[in-house]
């Protein structure tokens, strides 16, 4: 566990339910790895549909799976009827998207009362050997009466 | 026609080469819009696999079409030969992502030997109508004997 | 003038008070150039102090300009009684800090309730002729009480 | 000590002359903390000249140490004859800047051929307390031929 603050005893259900919510989820294919307070991993297999033309996964999948895992990381720190929106994030891409899977572990920085920053690293996983692929930094901002 | 200098005789037919053997945007539905020397426009329609859960275009996908905008504003300006590869962005979003379509519009803003730094405005349109969306600033390596 | 309303009649007066009761731009030799609605000038002639060891302007004091650029487009759209902060920024070089001053030119380009999106592009000036030397994007926060 | 390939054998000295040379240094203050190969800290005493208007060191020094401990952890890594320059970059502020001095701690997440990823955290310190301030996430380039 964490150090944060837990605000809402629904935390954990409140990532599940967003997370089974959202359509882009489904459409590329991802699935919720461990979810903590403060911290979420999303996971992407490989599959054609996620990958660019040199065969790696590509760029916006990667930058997408940071952003919501980033996203969910802020999430689990909610009050009840807060949710959460991408203010801005800035990534880089530190080796190719390789791997059977990629993993997205969000981790909150900074949990203020209206922004909070949150890191995500994405690595590459095979074999069970995992390898950067990417890291970001993501503004998240707390709004009031946003459905999850 | 932009001031950009075109290094490569085939530089429209490179852009639309790489658009077509890219199966994300396939996946996502995007349409190659305007293409010209360090400009090109991507769009994409409203189709249930981009939206979030709140009913408007995800922020990921948000990011993937600037991204590839920024990308092929790049490749455009490349000589035979040479490819370009994503070294880091930021995105900045300006409103929700509304409209019957999306339009990223990159723009180079500088294009050196080696890396070459691009701007990319997101659009949404409803009616012939444009509002904000986003903006982002994208870092492109070229990359000798990279595939398009 | 710009397009941005203007909510408090002193909003000229507030950015010139901040300008001047602000430290580092006296220690940097900094002036205030053009003031308009949702839009600032930052101008720093040459000086040994903010030079790099190459002869350039020093990549730090380029960033510095940019963002009291862009936080001062902020403040001149804010109501009385608000001040603003960076929440955070991105800035891409462009060209060498070269000329016998630099100009850093803040535009807000999206004025929320909470967050501002500035972009501020810095040019190196060189007997009249402008050169792009980076440009960056701005996050900045609307705070009640802060002192200009 | 971390575990970079020195690729110098003069590494440590490099980074100290380099930083010798900077005139910015001096005229900030700034003093050079731990040098490890890929880790540069920079150390920041309070002082008039470095504080904005709200008695906080200012947002443009904060992003100025963060820069220049990434720039030498950086340099830390190059081989002779080879120099680095900051292509752009990316900084959070987390926590206003207080405390007797700040320091900024660089370290490279990924040294390329051509270009690194550099993170920098940096806290203010009080009486021996650390808290953080800013983090951040820059990309170099290495240059053949740029003096130190």
């Amino acid at each position: 566990m964490s150090d944060f603050v837990v605000r809402s005893p629904r935390w954990e259900e409140r990532v599940r339910m967003s997370f089974a919510s959202q359509p882009l989820m489904a459409h590329l294919g991802c699935l919720l790895g461990e979810v903590k307070p403060g911290e979420v991993e999303i996971i992407l297999p490989q599959s054609p549909g996620v990958m660019q033309q040199h065969g790696y996964f590509h760029g916006g999948v990667i930058s997408s799976i940071g952003d919501v895992s980033a996203g969910w990381s802020a999430l689990s720190l909610m009050e009840e009827g807060f949710g959460v929106l991408t203010v801005e994030f800035k990534i880089n891409f530190l080796n190719p998207g390789v791997g059977e899977k990629l993993v997205a572990r969000g981790r909150v920085l900074k949990s203020g009362r209206t922004l909070l920053t949150v890191q995500s690293d994405i690595v590459g996983v095979q074999d069970g050997i995992e390898r950067p692929v990417a890291t970001g930094l993501f503004t998240m901002i707390a709004k009031e009466g946003l459905e999850l």
